[in-house]
């Protein structure tokens, strides 16, 4: 059993070998992971039986999480397929000048080196993080919950081997062996060997890896999103969108959570926005001006405002103007996804320009907040911090850059 | 006296109204932080002879850094009218497409929202800094040394009083009011309202600052810079390059610190380069094999190869080889900056990818790692860390992005 900071050093190791493979070979590799995943099934199928057997104290949710069965092995190996498919995300020229020294400037996007995943229970996790570090030159570690350990330990042997046969550094995937506590608090200090940490779980994971972290993290997932309803909105669009925001998927991070209703077209909007969420069978909490106007909701509290629902449950408030709507937003949200639906353009330009968020939508769903609609081509997760990446993190945001620079021998 | 949390939660406030401040507008604000520091010259230096009156512990050298005079000021001066003089870095388009959902997708620059410096004793970082913030959008927490509080703050309040004069909020810019430990320590904690830190100074300062903080940072500054001389290389230039690198300014981050010589001209170029460093009065650290061929030199240990000497000193070592060369960068340097002098371009492509550093020069000295060099117009540090920024860090690497979209009513 290797420790978690051997399997770093054997990663950083590795990703230096990385740096060198074509696009070409890096997609071999790619279809190979695929490959092997898929003729080496039913081994896959059997570990994580076993992991499925032991875990008994396990909820519903988080066992129907844990469970592979052909059909999800076949869309890991799809979802492989549809990286090596994707355009190089390295060697791609940024910006290039020639300097008043006469030096020649190129600035070009390079791998980032080796990425720490931290996940959860889902073993599926494992291999679309590992394709995406990949295809972008890097090295990953994956440190997963115990409870899919064997699941994951199945799919990274396959991908193991996939290496191997392209004579790549098999090391180039590690997954980290259940490390003790102080193995993995170590892990995440070590700014030697990992350049960055992407958790990918519950808010609860999120900010045990921020908290503990010294290597770069990027946080990722909280979405508090909400839509303006504006005084001069076509009320059939705003409805269509409130409960396409809301209702669609609820428990994914670019769902709605708050509905906020100019003043001035309340008494219009509100029974109607809540019959047709009703209808949706949505909880819906109130604040006073809202309840009055449609009575029997549910009572929003100060905490309510703040709360990520992650279900067919949002919070409803009456504001005066587009500035309250912002301040709202700016007070309670997370900086993920806000829309505003208005017909006014000056009212748009305010809230556009106001909310300080990875997305700001005029007349659209914040649903779509996702790499694939933003022509990403896959995601790694959906950043709501200002470092690095923003919004919907796809092959582009694992890079970093470096400056090459071109002389004849000139001096400062 | 303001405590330092709510100097943060009054800068977060403040950060939203710069959002909507034109380019002329902050470049007004900007000139006028100029005019006022020209303007009340007599009272900064008072205050910053009060400062010098009470700094009797510290060394000369840092005396002088803490010092100014009235060309000191000019010079801050100048420094802020040229930060005006810069092209916007908010509102630039990165890119722009329709999405297949028919949602107009623009990737925009907006302001970071509030940044956090943490300094030592020169006065001038305060005002630089904020100048920089400022232009990009961005309100500036400046917590400098107890040495120079009273020059630091007599500079802050010539900000604010030009802040005022155009109606923007004061507290765009904010000086810790030599905060306690404890208060440091939650400042440095402060998700909520500090979207970013920058350490400017010593390694000491930044090793600490990344150590307690769980706002992100950006590192800078560390800096042990490598020059390999390939056996193809022409051997006039590299020693041209190589003195440059080491003895223009030794004390700077992009000065070498380690130079590296292939065997194969190793006995040609080593007496050569020696006699021409030691007219410099540099100080040799050599390998084994550099002592056999210049006796005389000092003894490079392993610690030495870590070493970023600040001066006139240096380590060198012969290695076999492009690889081997890369190899030690890797394993001993900092990912600041590399060169390779060497006219074998498939030596050059190797050492241009294989260094994993934010710049690596071909036949030019690693002296031009630099903001003003690089046409950046100011930097703001040089990041030898990969996220986010890498290399020189200029105004654009101050701003964060954001996705406007704009639909028809799309929903998902």
């Amino acid at each position: 059993m290797t420790d978690l900071h051997e399997q770093c050093l054997l990663a950083k190791q590795a990703s230096r070998s990385l740096r060198s493979l074509s696009l070409a070979e890096r997609n071999s590799v790619l279809n190979s992971f695929a490959d092997n995943l898929l003729q080496h099934h039913d081994f896959i199928l059997l570990q994580n039986q076993k992991d499925l057997t032991e875990a008994v104290t396990l909820s519903d949710a988080m066992k129907d999480r844990l469970t592979l069965n052909p059909e999800r092995i076949e869309a890991i190996a799809e979802g492989i397929r549809q990286v090596a498919d994707l355009d190089d995300p390295l060697h791609i020229v940024l910006e290039e000048r020639t300097l008043k020294s006469g030096i020649h400037l190129k600035k070009i996007t390079v791998p980032m080196g080796v990425i720490g995943v931290i996940f959860e229970s889902r073993p599926n996790v494992s291999a679309d993080c590992t394709a995406l570090c990949f295809k972008a030159g890097s090295a990953c570690i994956l440190k997963g919950g115990r409870e899919s350990y064997r699941s994951c330990c199945a799919i990274v042997d396959q991908m193991k081997e996939a290496l191997v046969m392209h004579h790549v550094d098999e090391h180039a995937v590690e997954l980290a062996q259940q490390p003790s506590h102080e193995e993995t608090q170590a892990f995440m200090e070590d700014r030697n060997s990992v350049d960055l940490l992407i958790p990918r779980g519950g808010k609860k994971l999120i900010q045990t890896v921020i908290a503990h972290a010294k290597v770069p993290v990027i946080e990722t997932g909280a979405g508090v999103c909400h839509t303006y309803v504006d005084d001069s909105a076509d009320l059939a669009m705003a409805a269509e969108i409130a409960v396409n925001a809301k209702c669609s998927h609820p428990s994914v991070c670019n769902a709605m959570e708050t509905l906020l209703v100019n003043e001035k077209i309340a008494d219009a909007f509100l029974p109607m926005i809540c019959t047709e969420l009703k209808k949706h069978s949505v909880i819906i909490h109130g604040d006073e001006t809202s309840r009055t106007i449609v009575p029997g909701l549910e009572t929003a509290d100060e905490n309510s405002w703040y709360t990520e629902y992650n279900d067919l449950e949002l919070n409803l408030k009456v504001v005066s103007s587009v500035d309250e709507a912002i301040d709202h937003i700016e007070k309670y949200g997370t900086h993920h996804s806000e829309c505003i639906v208005s017909e006014t353009p000056e009212h748009v330009e305010k809230f556009m320009n106001g909310c300080d968020s990875a997305c700001v939508y005029h007349n659209a769903s914040t649903r779509f907040t996702d790499g694939f609609e933003f022509g990403l081509g896959a995601e790694i997760g959906i950043s709501t911090q200002k470092l690095h990446a923003r919004g919907p993190m796809g092959l582009r945001e694992l890079t970093t850059y470096s400056y090459h620079l071109e002389g004849k021998g000139e001096i400062r």
